[in-house]
């Protein structure tokens, strides 16, 4: 395994910087995001990427698959029914589309959460669901019914991605963000929903972050094997900050022990690179070099078996 | 099943106008905390309920039971080692007489999160803990070695509480609170400890609010069967406030389906009260009479089956 700057941790950081950030630093491989790889222009990270001699590691992301399912005749505002799936379908094709042409060893799918509610957002008003009045809900407590349209939506992608030769890794969330980010919330279900597509086509992703909590981790990654598409790596902070999506810190500012975790990683087979990901204010607010020198040697210390 | 209101709810009242609050808004039982009956003197709380004819749903709580494990020569601060272990285990057998004399169904037990983790507080400086250094950290990352403690806990406690009558309740906790509350984190791991003692000695929580997006979560409902020895209700809101302690709601303002939940849990075969327990700074600001026929209501409304 070798170490990955995905470029959310140097957030300041254009494709350009991230990739010259990365060759500075020793580094062989980045994870990329689809927003800055669209401000960068494809066409020019690829020619960054390939020129630097860089793997990318990941394209982060697709997913959001949970769309609102009941339209209402006249019914005004964001896509819904048909029309909020196809649009969502689409995007992720375009995603799939940009992860073969940067060559990624992935598409991270960060699969969505209750269908209209949006991340880090209060709740639309809405009456109380059991209300027998008819009226259509502008956002759904139906959980079984989101992951159902997980499954289904993975139906539609899976061949899409197979063909252009890029996997799709499907990614466990903290359940801290199951109403709002991805009702995907543990690695089983992660297994589950892609053991019945071919291993090229359908992978997950172990993000410490998420994952480290689970009373199965370690039977589910010894499960997942050769299906782990992506090890990213960060720390648990305590307590998490009012914005519980920059809770992710630096390797050893948190709770999680990580060797047991990388070993098993790699014992389940994965020979990929490890990418570390941390949305965090004060990383964010600090010196880029420094931050990847920090990572480089709590990576060292810390995460390595 | 009936409703129960836990006093934590109101948490304003005493034991006595919690009590005097269930009379006068005709609910037959009341979940007690032990700080409050402690203020209010266990014989007089006893004679309170028995009174008023009140059945005592739960008391929370018992726990706590991941205790610093090693402890070093000359050391000072707080309790560690085998004395910390000590002083939980008396601590929980007196929670255990006190439920005990209260006749309560059941004694919550939340088993404390990674040792030396103190809940909602920042994490002690410590050296990172990979460093050789020999020297003993003042917080564990050991999750698995948490969690062995507390199955060792429970072959002291269990019995205690079997010969007393009292029903010791495990509650898994959502898993945001893994680090600083509860090492226990799925209905699942709750089961599996139980398994081992009688059915009279050691049961489950199931609280909607912690459980909710469990993809396992009717699975190991069926599974808990006559093991449910409480369930809890109340909703989870979204977004979480900077608090996460806090962010429990009244039933209807957050993104909890309960009637499935309800339903299965009647299916497993609960007959017990249905205790409302939120923790939330703007339901503890309001009237306290207020809260107590908004729940009422929701109850009717948002939770039946």
């Amino acid at each position: 395994m070798s170490l990955s700057l995905n470029q959310r941790t140097t957030k300041r950081w254009s494709v350009a910087e991230a990739v010259e950030g990365c060759v500075r630093h020793g580094l062989e491989a980045v994870g990329l995001w689809r927003e800055e790889v669209a401000e960068q222009g494809l066409a020019e990270s690829v020619k960054l990427v390939r020129d630097a001699g860089l793997r990318v590691s990941s394209l982060c992301r697709g997913g959001f698959l949970t769309t609102p399912a009941d339209p209402a005749p006249g019914t005004t505002g964001p896509a819904q029914g048909g029309t909020a799936r196809r649009a969502a379908l689409d995007d992720n094709r375009r995603a799939i589309d940009e992860a073969a042409e940067l060559g990624a060893a992935c598409l991270v799918m960060v699969v969505g959460g209750l269908p209209g509610v949006r991340p880090g957002e209060p709740l639309p008003s809405e009456p109380l669901s059991a209300d027998p009045d008819g009226v259509r809900r502008p956002f759904s407590r139906d959980l079984a019914g989101a992951r159902e349209q997980v499954a289904e939506a993975l139906e539609v992608l899976a061949p899409y991605a197979g063909e252009r030769g890029v996997k799709l890794a499907l990614e466990p969330l903290h359940p801290v963000y199951c109403a709002d980010r991805a009702v995907l919330s543990t690695l089983a279900q992660a297994v589950d929903l892609c053991l019945p597509y071919p291993e090229e086509q359908v992978g997950v992703v172990v993000d410490t972050f998420h994952v480290w909590w689970d009373p199965r981790l370690f039977e589910e990654i010894a499960r997942a094997g050769r299906r782990i598409a992506s090890y990213q790596v960060c720390d648990f902070l305590q307590p998490l900050p009012a914005d519980v999506l920059l809770g992710r810190g630096m390797m050893g500012d948190g709770v999680i022990d990580f060797p047991p975790i990388t070993r098993a990683v790699a014992a389940a087979g994965y020979t990929g690179d490890v990418e570390v990901e941390i949305f965090n204010a004060d990383v964010w607010a600090a010196d880029p070099d420094e931050i990847v020198a920090t990572m480089k040697h709590r990576y060292a210390q810390v995460v390595s078996p």
